[in-house]
């Protein structure tokens, strides 16, 4: 269809962004392009997961997301293992913690439970992942979070690898070009998980103007907010070569959400997400609950830097979610996970395959509808 | 082209919004729709600015937007007049705003000056605009900030002249449709001026769909962050019947913006803007400034509600221009207007009729590259 294409091997696209092996194989084998989000998985388990991917895409394009952190907290640098991490964090927020879930009928412990140190945000960990990565059949390897490692530049030239990076501002996009990458996804801040705050509609022809003025020619894809195959007309109308979506396939019976989460997806407005710090350190677009408010209230305890809030927040969010499958009401109000403004677009739990055929069709439609207003048939 | 064009007349279904005669009758004479915006206007003045447009807009189409505020908040419900109003304001305020402009070098005075009764965003002055604008050849009544008032809705009706609303949410298009209003604007929280959070890139599908399922047909346009023809083709892909378009007027030399603050847009980046109250008391985008850092900041005074804010900041503005056109640097750092994200894709100063000119040439490149896509031709 058009460049992005022919560089990734999609046949329409559309780009999955997903934690679940099973939506990735989906969506490559309805002719998308599944791109699988490596970060909470250690060496050995992302490993697992390739092969099994492998095994199933039936010799589709795939990539691997990963995520290497570029600039590191000032408060974390020196620290060098999850135990050193876990001693640094002030006692008060694991209390507040405790406190917020407790009040909300959710058993707790004011300690934290012990982490696998290849897990968790840390530029070793994404490298170690990145070469994961690379010793499959990969089609695209993307980061997150600053400019693309130059281990990361160099092995994907080696290989033929194309090699993606998401930015929120055009002044990012130009220093992924410099550094070399080879696809740049500008996500608006309507995205799910971390993003900017410029949206996607603006987003993209500023990043698409820039990038040419800077003399690069280099294809962007548009992120955020997209739910459907219309809106993914859209922003390549607006300047993108194909879109790059990640809280659609949340919605999926294959997907790593909770039936909780996903019935509450269905019932979410666009209107009940939220920019916050408070999950992950850095700010990240999540369905809002209780959780946030207090954290990010004027009194509350202000958030941890990247990655000691994630020590913090995520055993909290494990425990929400069993409390919430085992029937406690109040947990299931704090269930949250990051995703979009699109949730409020989310009307039913469809399989992957039939996301991308309904993708293809509202493509179709919208493209037809649109070349109609100018007499095109 | 399509449905919006049939109802409005307009050859193209670009809508400006602008307080600005010379943009209205210019935008209308090329093919699009220009929408005069009323609020600052007494009713005389109005009259007079009309009829100036009757006289020079060669019969094409235009139409008139007032602001009849819904919802009027407590703190301000009682008070009668302009009068009143400044009385009620307490001293710290004006203090804030007189220290804030001396601190940057722009002479001030701690008295508010007095204000003409018949202006300043209140029910009664919208309505008293409705009705001279009724009064003239209009094809379009527009109505921001809430539900539009039912005298709106009838004389409408009677004189066969569509009215327009502007809504953030989908919650919100329901209830428009219910009061009978004839076309939604759905304007994402990328807007300059009063708007909500959620992306232009989200919300189109959300109401057009809202609306289709509660049973409603009513074409939608969309507004927030469109500054090109490609990104009103992308609108229209995605489910819109036209775009409005409000921020992109002002960098045109007819513009009412001082020739400072159009320098400040061709420099600014889409970052560049802040959602704040404190310009009008409600949330509006606007060009960031030391203005809105210093009453937004957590140890700032707070913001008035409407329309006492405004009595405090236009006055300040005002001086603000005044200071930096005569050659004051840290005035200038604090000059602001309304404006959206887009502004970030302002260039360079182009006359009203080159811009329309502009947006239908990217309008059909974008038709035909995404025509092509689907081997369209």
């Amino acid at each position: 269809m058009n460049r992005v294409c022919e560089m990734t091997g999609a046949d329409f696209p559309l780009f999955a962004f997903s934690h679940c092996r099973d939506v990735v194989a989906a969506v490559s084998k309805a002719g998308g392009f599944g791109v699988f989000g490596a970060t909470r998985f250690g060496p050995e388990e992302l490993e697992e997961e390739l092969q099994w991917i492998d095994a199933h895409v039936d010799g589709a394009p795939y990539g691997v997301d990963v995520l290497v952190p570029e600039v590191i907290d000032a408060r974390v640098a020196g620290l060098k293992d999850n135990s050193e991490r876990a001693a640094a964090i002030d006692p008060s927020y694991r209390d507040f913690a405790y406190d917020l879930l407790t009040s909300h009928g959710v058993p707790s412990e004011r300690e934290l439970p012990p982490l696998d140190d290849r897990k968790g945000i840390t530029p070793e960990n994404g490298l170690a992942l990145m070469e994961v990565a690379f010793r499959h059949p990969i089609r695209l390897i993307a980061n997150a979070l600053g400019i693309a490692p130059p281990q990361m530049i160099e092995e994907g030239k080696k290989r033929g690898v194309p090699v993606a990076a998401l930015v929120g501002a055009k002044e990012h996009a130009i220093r992924q070009a410099e550094a070399g990458v080879d696809i740049i996804v500008a996500q608006g801040g309507e995205a799910g998980g971390h993003c900017g705050e410029v949206s996607t509609l603006v987003l993209i022809p500023e990043v698409v103007r820039a990038l040419g003025k800077a003399g690069y020619d280099i294809p962007v894809l548009a992120a955020g907010g997209i739910m459907t195959g219309g809106q993914m007309a859209g922003m390549m109308a607006a300047g993108a070569q194909g879109a790059w979506t990640g809280s659609v396939w949340l919605a999926t019976p294959e997907a790593e959400t909770s039936e909780t989460f996903r019935e509450k997806m269905v019932a979410a407005r666009s209107r009940d997400t939220v920019r916050s710090r408070s999950r992950t350190g850095k700010p990240a677009r999540q369905l809002r609950t209780p959780w946030h408010d207090a954290w990010d209230a004027p009194d509350g305890p202000g958030t941890l830097p990247m990655p000691l809030m994630g020590l913090v927040s995520e055993p909290s969010f494990a425990r929400i979610e069993q409390a919430a499958a085992a029937g406690n009401a109040e947990a299931r109000e704090l269930v949250s996970y990051f995703v979009g403004q699109g949730v409020g677009l989310i009307e039913q739990v469809r399989s992957s395959r039939q996301v991308v055929q309904d993708f293809r069709e509202e493509y179709l439609d919208a493209v037809g509808a649109l070349a109609a207003t100018v007499g095109m048939e």
